[in-house]
């Protein structure tokens, strides 16, 4: 699962895991250009914000690559490269990878010149995002108690990144050395993330996992069934705010009520300095059917209206730390960010 | 659909509406004896406290009927009337509706006569139900604003009850006078009353309700989109802790947090004062498949465990009010409980 996005260099194409079938099936979604990209990230055939922005450094060496014979590749390539960035609004390390990009493309530099350097960066973005996931690994780990019974929320996994996991990160490092947690994972209606990803990670490596839905995380916290909530982050704000999966600013509450440390684990990339507050986070709402279908089961009668806003946003107040590639953040969030990226 | 369950008496038949496979297909199951009254109740062809305390009835009458050529019928009846109400442990109304029938039962009676007896005893709890429902809608309705916006989790409506609803009794009855309020029904997992059955009831009655995964609750709530909580209950405790369909407890916590009035509606029946607080109702729980499946799509990965517990209990110190057939009660719980006995 580590290589659950491959560019394959010779044939010039990413191939991904669709995630839409896991776990019953495991099947592959090839993209040979800018169009297939949009359509992996918005139809999340790979969804969580590090693997989102590693597909989309990889996007931009395919959106160079269709170019080769393009008189005017420059203009066409900014449109694709806006295309690929603005797919999915919410997770900031999708507009972060392809800013990164950018910036490596000087006016006078030749497309091929552009791809080869690409090409390199796409790598490092995808090596390092494995690099930072063990390092919060190490950094989580000190702050999960033994044997604890750890909660988390849609999944920040292998699945959700290129490698390892964020918050399933710190779930395997501790995992290396207890062999005692348990994990609780939310189900995460209505994509499933938690019962179809997040169980299907765990299980195959034989860490201890159950699925609840996400209506009886009160009750499990009621009944001293939780020690901790560890879950990943889609964009976090200057202040502190996070925007995460659809759920987990109820979860945030419920634990803040229950006295349930509340950890959230995300990498440089997921930081957001321009944004000052979750308030000016923009939260996704997608297609009805997400909610009305599971697969071809209708749920909901014909012609009923949905809510299906993809995330929330959680207050940095009720968040007991944050765990980032270059350690733990404790409040107040707004100058441990400042100092953060003041020593990166 | 208030006539959802219907006992024809020529036939010694009770016919139900069979609320699996609601919104997509109305079929119905047919209980000749109490065997089928058992399944009927335990895999939920019918659900919702009063809807079970109904059918409850008419098996003591169709476990009566079928011991007609039986000598020893005495003990036999007994022994089918404690497996009728022991078919599901949360709901006090299951056990309330064959302990009035019991009552009825003197040692010296004919089968014949308690039959006739039952049969009468049965249709006044049907009707009675419906009356206290219209009660209910009437007492609650003036705690509603103008153009609410009323969240309910699970179906508290006529598919819970004889008909009309007690959540959604309220609602109706607001809805007679006041057609600017909307609906919103937690889709409520894993069986997914809200989304099935709530949002079916009230589409066809054109009253306007969109359908929410459970999980996005504390973000509607934070985006002002709920002015009140209204929903029902499977046993009320005599202190007033209510236990009702999982997920609620979590509710009242965030409408607490959020400053929104929470409102549970209950006839008498889900009174249990032989239960003292929530801490002594016992919680049911339900088997995997429920979980791991819906319908026949599988959404849990292969020996990966679950919790199902199938309901939860709020404290009182969350519910602004109790809506009964009685009148509104307000807290301390416990004091007015004993006075709405008193009364009756």
């Amino acid at each position: 699962m580590e290589y659950h996005i491959r560019y394959d260099a010779v044939q010039e194409a990413l191939t991904l895991l669709d995630q839409r079938f896991l776990p019953v099936r495991e099947a592959f979604f090839v993209c040979r250009g800018t169009e297939d990209i949009v359509i992996a990230l918005a139809a999340m055939v790979v969804r969580g914000a590090p693997a989102i922005g590693v597909t989309a450094a990889w996007g931009c060496v395919l959106a160079a690559l269709e170019l080769e014979q393009e008189a005017d590749w420059r203009t066409l390539l900014d449109n694709r490269l806006e295309r690929i960035a603005s797919a999915r609004p919410t997770a900031v390390n999708l507009r972060w990878a392809v800013d990164r990009m950018r910036r490596l493309w000087s006016p006078e530099m030749s497309l091929a010149r552009l791809v080869a350097l690409w090409r390199t960066e796409a790598s490092a973005i995808q090596r390092q995002d494995i690099t930072n996931n063990r390092a919060m690994g190490v950094f989580g780990a000190q702050l999960i108690p033994q044997g604890a019974r750890i909660m988390t929320h849609c999944n920040a996994g292998a699945l959700a990144t290129a490698g390892y996991g964020t918050a399933l990160g710190v779930i395997r490092t501790v995992w290396d050395r207890d062999k005692s947690i348990t994990v609780i994972a939310n189900e995460t209606r209505p994509f499933l993330q938690g019962a179809r990803l997040t169980a299907y990670e765990l299980a195959r490596e034989g860490i201890p996992v159950r699925v609840s839905c996400d209506n009886a995380c009160a009750l499990l916290m009621q009944k001293g069934l939780v020690d901790c909530v560890v879950l990943g982050a889609d964009r976090i704000a200057a202040n502190g705010d996070v925007a995460n999966k659809i759920g987990t600013y109820g979860v945030a509450l419920l634990a803040h009520e229950h006295g349930i440390p509340f950890y959230v684990v995300a990498p440089h990339s997921t930081f957001d300095l321009n944004t000052p507050d979750g308030a000016a986070i923009p939260i996704e709402e997608r297609e009805a059917r997400e909610v009305t279908h599971v697969e071809n089961a209708q749920i909901v009668p014909d012609g009923v209206a949905v809510y299906n806003f993809a995330f929330d946003v959680t207050p940095a107040r009720l968040i007991t730390a944050i765990i980032t590639d270059a350690g733990v953040l404790r409040p107040p969030y707004g100058e441990a960010i400042i100092q953060l990226f003041a020593q990166s």
